[in-house]
Formats: C-alpha cells, sequence, structure tokens
C-alpha cells in the first residue's frame, strides 16, 4: 500500500517540476560547500536515472520508461518530501557532499534516506 | 564603503551561478504555495534586471552593461545573503507570494529587503 502511493509521488510531473529546481539548488549548495566557493551546477537526468535504479525505485515505475521519466522521479520523490517538510535543503547538500566524486552514489544514498522517510511518513498516516 | 563591498558581490560571477538556482526554487515555491500545487518555473532575466533598476541597486553596477548581466546581480545579491544566512528560502518564497501577478514588483520587494538586510551586515562587520 505504501508502494502504490509512493509509486504516485513519483511519477507526478508537478512534483518533478518543482523537484528540477530543488535538486540543482541542494546540488550547488552541495558543490559550494565542498569548494568553499559559490557554485551553480545542474544534475543530469543521466545521474538521477541511474541513482534511481540503484535504490530500487525503478521497480515502482511503470515499465518502459525513458530515462528521462526515470530520472524525474527522482526529483519528484525530494520535492515531496521537501514540501511535507521531512527533509530540508541544508541536509540534502550534507548528504551529497560526502561524495560528490561519485554522483550517482551520491544521489543514491539521499534517494534512499528519503524514501525510507517518505514510507515512514505514509505509514504514520494509515 | 558598504556600497563599494555591496557592488563587489553584486558582480560575482559565481554568486550569481549559485543564485540563478536559488531565485528559481524560491519562485517555483512561491508559486506552489499560491496555487496550491507543486510548480517548477525560470525567472526570466529581463524581470530581474528590471528589478534591480527599481530598487535602485543598478547604480552600484558598472555603466554599459547589457541586461543579463544586471539580472545576475540580482541572482548574486540574493545568493549572498542567504549562504550568510541573512534570508531563508521560506522567507524569500513568502516575499515573492504577495504579488506574483506582478513578478517585477515582488522581486523588487524581496530585493530591497535583502539589500538592506546586506548592507546592516555589512555595517556590522565594520
Amino acid at each position: 500500500m505504501e508502494n502504490e502511493r509512493l509509486s504516485k509521488i513519483l511519477v507526478d510531473r508537478d512534483l518533478a517540476a518543482l523537484g528540477d529546481a530543488f535538486v540543482n539548488l541542494v546540488y550547488s549548495l552541495a558543490l559550494t560547500r565542498q569548494t568553499g566557493r559559490p557554485k551553480g551546477s545542474k544534475v543530469g537526468n543521466k545521474v538521477l536515472a541511474e541513482a534511481v535504479r540503484r535504490v530500487g525505485l525503478r521497480e515502482l515505475l511503470p515499465k518502459r520508461l525513458d530515462r528521462h521519466v526515470i530520472g524525474d522521479s527522482a526529483e519528484a520523490l525530494l520535492a515531496y518530501a521537501w514540501l511535507e517538510k521531512l527533509i530540508s535543503v541544508d541536509e540534502c547538500a550534507e548528504a551529497l557532499m560526502r561524495g560528490l566524486d561519485q554522483p550517482v552514489e551520491a544521489f543514491a544514498r539521499l534517494l534512499a534516506l528519503v524514501a525510507e522517510r517518505v514510507k515512514t511518513g505514509l505509514r504514520a498516516e494509515g
């Protein structure tokens, strides 16, 4: 049941649109903190799609999706968690900072953390 | 003296790069709260450049700049204030929400608020 609701979040295109802005900011903040200089950077869809697969969220999505839609699901999940106050901008940046040389792993760890919190939140709601 | 330091912030290209991501997120969050549905949107350079002029910050920039660079100065200022914890994502979204139908005015108000806090911060530092 949680998985059903999580699946709905993952394919929400409006959440993905907000999540695109969210992901770019937390990634840029992580780079800024790591380098000690302000940085602005975008996260490629390939990185996000691979992180989604790595963390097992791909199985909650419909079959036969292109990479773009799979990457969007990461953005949707992060935006949902942020709007629901399950995670903050700071926390995401901190989580990403450890391991920015391997962004797929960094995002996979962040997604695993966030998916767990979202599931726990959904469980608590009944 | 404050103005000199403020001028340096306004033309910092690294700050502007981070600020681009910041501005898109706070604007998207403001739209999300106003409409009650998640939204992702980018802020046009024209809007930001016009807001910079409206609030008198244009005078702190070099002469003969194109609109793009003027718009960047708004992003740089907002990123600086955010990194220095003079303003939060939430606060920016709240400030923008009142008047999203007139985005130039909304950003001008936000820039005036932030410029004042940055100046006060710079004064406090001596």
